[in-house]
């Protein structure tokens, strides 16, 4: 009798096992799922807005299907400064690619990102940075052009902090995503940066598969070539996932309104503004750059990530704040090596 | 001691069963999965293909993030003829807007719309078409359009088998895309049709998500209208999902190569191709429409679904031509009626 009833115990620990790990669903004193969040009203507000969608039976239950979260990524995923880590690739590619342009030692835009003149660059203008942009990511195919992105991650490296790009992503964000996750979301990214940039290392630094990125895009054409289909990027951008265009590609993309949204920037509002205006319970939120020591401080008027609306309108539109100085104990994810 | 061993079998049988649940494995004498397909080199190719893919350090094992499958929609997925369904809607809304448009009755393609004269529709071309189009799906908020076609397919019957619709999709391959599912496939829908068309009934009809829907798209443009964000959609197409814009909508949407693609014309060819030319396991077929009696039977030359290079290469290309009449003993789902 005593043998049987070990064996019967057992079993429905494993039983019981077998269900935490194929519903994800954690009981009573399971471990902190956001323990890079500080208490306070932002983790508070994100664990009853999940506490909330997921209580079967519940006034605020929301079906799996329809748990959509959309993250931006610079300034909301990984740091955006001094520069957007795109726009230093393009930079590091005008480099590499000038002795087959002697033409842009006197050309601008290119002659100012060679001599690194910032000002002169940026007074060129959306045009003058859009014609660098197809320049350096066009003419290659697909392939061709995620192995060139691939090498330059691999070591290029922040200014300021001297650590690679993709050590410099967002622990609590990591943390939140993976706690959305497990609790049946799918979790997106819409980032004004280029979809094909970040899809090269999306799923291995966010667990974000390239099918849940949403970013700007440029014109691309299938060919035969020596016999085998190949995809080619042209020099054209055909979408700008920014600002109005956020709320486009998500409908374009994903095709519902998501029930959750992160974003760190006024390029995000109208995101946060058509997330939060369907029905059923709502989480937005901006992750404000307000730590100077641990990362950079900058909100009105910032040249890169400006917050300024979404500052003035957040407390009224119910969305939240979240203070990196003060809602996080930790920045970055904690270096693998 | 036997009341402790009947509890432990007790148990041990829910344990199983919630393995299986969770897993979506089926053990050793599990039912047919796919049982409206006859045994064949068709069936067979499909279940080898699965049983490889996901048998673990197996030599043709894919990990279940790269488990992508596409299909076509129109005679893919469901019947095509006499006309693509769409089209049909188009020509409907063409009658139900025409008290607003008095013009229409004197002016191409319009006229030959409101009096069915099919052959001066496709006589106005491809211009015309895409004027019919715009007219009768621009215009109108994304939620708007959604509701309009909703409420069409409710009542909407083919002129040939007077059924809706949505009870003319193909049993076989719901069962094709359910069984893919299980083994951890993500299914997409990749149409010369219009996206927010096919995703008002993709969920409901064949189980596939809207965010895993990729079709024809047009212009849309974020908007707030009496205080409230809106997605308007404009009279201008962006993006024929056919063709050479199959794959590029693949590249575009889902940023990796799908392992498995079925089409059923010539409009696919360039997706099965792009599929097939990655390495590793692959499996591409086109339904074949042979069975006059029980739907219809056409190919080359044929107006709508024209299946002929497919035909030629198929067989050198190692692709599977699914035959209606002989792979399918069944072809419409059972009504849930």
């Amino acid at each position: 009798m005593s043998k049987g009833w070990v064996n019967w115990t057992r079993t429905l620990n494993t039983f019981l096992l077998a269900l935490v790990v194929c519903t994800g669903t954690a009981f009573a004193n399971a471990p902190d799922p956001l323990p890079s969040w500080n208490s306070g009203t932002a983790k508070k507000a994100i664990t009853n807005f999940i506490a909330g969608v997921t209580m079967e039976h519940g006034p605020n239950y929301v079906p799996i299907p329809e748990r959509i979260a959309v993250f931006d990524n610079d300034g909301t995923l990984w740091s955006e400064q001094p520069m957007y880590v795109q726009m230093v690739f393009a930079l590091d590619r005008v480099k590499a690619l000038a002795p087959q342009h002697p033409e842009w030692k006197e050309k601008q835009p290119f002659k100012a990102a060679l001599e690194g003149d910032m000002k002169v660059l940026f007074s060129s203008g959306e045009e003058g940075l859009i014609e660098m942009m197809v320049a350096t990511h066009a003419g290659m195919t697909t392939d061709e052009f995620a192995e060139i992105v691939k090498d330059w991650l691999a070591t290029a490296k922040n200014p300021k902090t001297k650590r690679l790009y993709t050590e410099m992503i967002f622990q609590p964000m990591i943390e939140l995503m993976a706690y959305m996750r497990a609790n049946g979301f799918k979790t997106y990214i819409v980032s004004g940066g280029g979809v094909e940039f970040m899809r090269v290392f999306s799923e291995q630094v966010y667990g974000v598969p390239p099918e849940q990125v949403i970013g700007s895009t440029g014109k691309t054409k299938f060919e035969i070539r020596d016999g085998k289909p190949v995809i080619m990027r042209m020099p054209e951008i055909t979408f700008i996932d920014d600002k109005e265009g956020k709320p486009v590609g998500i409908n374009q993309y994903i095709g519902r309104r998501p029930i959750a949204a992160f974003g760190n920037s006024d390029g995000d509002f109208q995101m946060l503004e058509w997330t939060t205006a369907g029905a059923g319970p709502r989480l937005a939120g901006y992750v404000h750059h307000d730590d100077a020591d641990r990362e950079w401080a900058y909100d009105r008027n910032s040249p890169i990530g400006s917050l300024s609306r979404g500052l003035d309108e957040a407390a009224k539109r119910g969305w939240i704040v979240v203070s990196m100085k003060n809602d996080w104990n930790q920045i970055f994810q904690v270096s693998s090596k």
